[in-house]
């Protein structure tokens, strides 16, 4: 029987100004899915790890199984699918955890069955395990981890992704406290309403962050990296914020802000030693209000998933 | 005695998605200042044709006049300055027409003063002749006359220009009714408050819009060029609006919308043909409404202010 095992990677959604519309891939931490051909229709959850068991078995609350089942409900698959899902990530950590247990089901899903579909193809399906983890299709997450790199989700409605180049020096410092925030709840304290006044400021900065990681202009990438939005409201979920994100800033940071719903923080910089100074004392910072935390540097993951070797 | 004269372009404030960040500068029309040294402290104005007698003389209320006096307040100026203003584009155009003016006479008076200070430097003087016609110092006209090219002000505080390279394709069209919209009518009319989900639509969109330009990609510059906030405001100023608009798209434009705060109405194309086709198309719209109009039909102008001979 075929057994397909896939890598999927972590994600940092927003990435400062860009809610909803920003997203890219980091080289770790990531969720793996083996998966196998199952006589039974559907798909069956046949292990969780990592989860401390916490997340649902039933294959139609797991988000790596509802997001592969329409995958083989969309391919008019004859056979089942068994998944083993292997959690690498904390949840609710803003490091786009369901996301990338929905990717890596998926991809390996479509593996299983020979590749029917491409890579970015797939991407509704991964947007139903989304739909399942918090309660909107959201492609922030799931379209980085999917397609690699740094991407614009530019609408939603027809579905439209663009991918963005960026610049060799671009590091990602992630720090990610002990702590849970719930994506739900962090949406949920959001305004609906904002000032013209704040939004112009919001679309001028996502312009420029392109403008900036197209141009591969540090400067430019560092006076973008503000959200005058979403920020000043979920940050206040996020104990120790303001510290944080201020020691990332004078270790060198290009900027620095919340990872998706948090509460992980995120900062990228211009160089390695950069990031790593970055995490030393954004975790410090973390540290002195009696908060542990693990850091993450990674360059941007160009890549997405990865086809693993099966262990035996 | 030194006389300079200089050609400001016009300009495409907004482009879409781009509501006080974006504008463009037009090969033409654009407005002629001549400049010379005067015994007289400040700056006078001689004499201004094409505006039908509309704009003040009045040093402290042309805009023209204005600007080149901050800039002559700026470098310590020891001696005055006579301006002459040919304007050659109807004032409330929403082709900024009072922004080329600016551009001309400061650009004229730093020439005439040597080039002390680098054509960008000139912005903040430019930018205060707007403050004077439109009762707010914006950029998005000035920076593009003065700077040419497309640009994006992602911040006016601090200020912070980014210039933004066009692919060769991309041709203007504009169309501008015989009808006069006031920018501080086209300012009062708009809400100061949003929808979230608009403003994410929105700031997709500018992302978009710089993607696509850089990436010389006519479909994403295509499904950028959408403003879901301004135009579908201000186009209540415009009769014939929505028709000129679906005119250009049927036309094969790649996007259509509101030129600055109006009334001219621009759109996007691919090719010099299709900008045409476009200016035809829109022409005969508003003829159908009883309107007449001016067309233009130009590449984006990348080099802004030129200096011309002066006539004996």
């Amino acid at each position: 029987m075929r057994t397909i095992r896939v890598f999927a990677p972590a994600t940092i959604a927003n990435v400062g100004p860009g809610f909803d519309v920003f997203g890219l891939a980091l080289h770790e931490p990531g969720d793996e899915v083996v998966a196998s051909v199952s006589d039974q229709p559907g798909v069956h959850i046949r292990t969780i790890t990592g989860d401390g068991g916490k997340l649902p078995l039933d294959p139609t609350k797991n988000v790596a199984a509802v997001a592969a089942a329409h995958y083989l409900k969309h391919i008019h698959a004859q056979s089942g699918v068994e998944l083993t899902v292997h959690k690498h990530m904390p949840l609710g950590s803003g490091l786009g955890s369901s996301a990338a247990s929905s990717v890596a089901a998926v991809v390996a899903a479509n593996e299983l069955f020979g590749s029917p579909l491409r890579r970015q193809n797939l991407l509704p399906f991964t947007m139903e395990g989304e739909r399942i983890a918090c309660g909107a299709a959201h492609a922030d997450n799931v379209a980085p981890s999917l397609l690699g790199g740094f991407v614009l989700i530019r609408s939603y409605n027809p579905l439209d992704v663009i991918q963005i180049p960026v610049p060799e020096f671009l590091h990602c410092t992630v720090v990610h406290p002990h702590i849970e925030v719930r994506t739900e709840d962090a949406r949920k304290i959001l305004r609906r309403e904002l000032t013209l006044a704040d939004s112009i400021t919001q679309w001028g900065n996502t312009a420029g962050l392109i403008a900036g990681l197209m141009q591969q202009d540090a400067q430019i990438i560092s006076r973008s990296l503000t959200d005058v939005i979403i920020e000043p409201q979920r940050s206040l979920l996020i104990p120790g914020f303001d510290a944080v994100k201020k020691a990332a800033l004078d270790a060198g940071a290009l900027g620095s802000s919340i990872s998706g719903s948090g509460p992980s923080i995120f900062a990228l910089s211009d160089s390695i030693q950069t990031a790593k100074a970055c995490g030393e004392a954004m975790r410090n910072a973390f540290n002195s209000i009696g908060l542990e935390s693990d850091v993450v540097v990674s360059k941007v993951n160009k890549f997405g998933p990865r086809i693993l070797p099966v262990e035996e």
